[in-house]
């Protein structure tokens, strides 16, 4: 098992599971009862930063763990630890301004191309190997 | 392979897809045609139970995964039953009114917070036993 | 490893980003802004396709990774194909039209199916042989 990249998995999941705790006291904050989403733009972007997040999970963590298995574990962790630092920093300033969430949003989505593109070469390789 | 764990796996996908085959007569029944997901409270609680479910997936389903693979197979598959109950359970109360989806959510919040410590506590034992 | 499921595995993930590609110029050219995601029926077509794939990958990638470890990797991969198939005609018809969602939308659905049945049965024929 890659030991590193199943920690960083848990850390990815404590993350995103805390982007939807931040939505419970955003209702009550701008008064946004569920089941309502939309009503006020400051309640919009906390929930669209949950959404998002959740969005690019399934892009995510199959990435991630075909890169450790195919490319190697420690390079995938550090791959990973780099995906939710950018994710941090977009949920951090697209709470402030929707104009603001473009770099965070640039570094893990890099991050996630990068995880195809050695992903993609290590099953390839293989299969051309007869693996 | 943990074979319970797979079979609750299953279990939780089957469970989760029958959460969206409800929003479609829901749609009908409150007259909210797609592409549009709001318009009617009665709906829109159908919708969340989705909606919520599928929030939970990316968290669900790696941590019963990394459980099952660093504590055990069946542990992973009892602790994916419960989960699949209180989810049920949410279901039903949220469907009836708002503020019943409480209880039901906690079992499942809980079920995922003793997967997370339980896959956490697993890993950490193996990187430090150079495992 | 199931090489060839790996890499449907990844076409299936660069797929489901695309669908989320096409929401940015669809925000742009009906006006749309960030964090709103209604307001106006092309937009909420172009962003509801994005939402129903993600909807439907953690139905899709659990059943595909069960199926090609419980069935076979070949016969995944061909299913995952035909799945991207359905998917890719669920995309370009619903964006034409609501109601031209149903035929893409019911062969990506059949395909999930077949791996349901095909995984369950696997699963079970191993726990009863006790293996």
């Amino acid at each position: 098992m890659p030991h590193w990249t199943a920690l960083v998995t848990v850390l990815a999941v404590l993350f995103y599971f805390y982007t939807g705790v931040r939505v419970l006291p955003a209702r009550r904050k701008y008064n946004v009862l569920a089941p309502a989403i939309s009503g006020n733009p400051d309640f919009e972007r906390v929930f669209r930063v949950q959404m998002n997040t959740l969005e690019w999970m399934p892009i995510f963590l199959p990435l991630l763990w075909l890169f450790a298995v195919y490319v190697g574990d420690r390079s995938a962790a550090v791959l990973g630890l780099i995906w939710i630092a950018g994710r941090i920093y977009y949920m951090v300033s697209y709470s402030q301004a929707a104009d603001r969430r473009g770099p965070g949003f640039s570094v893990q989505a890099l991050v996630c191309g990068v995880l195809a593109i050695g992903a993609l070469a290590g099953i390839v390789t293989q299969i051309a190997h007869g693996g």
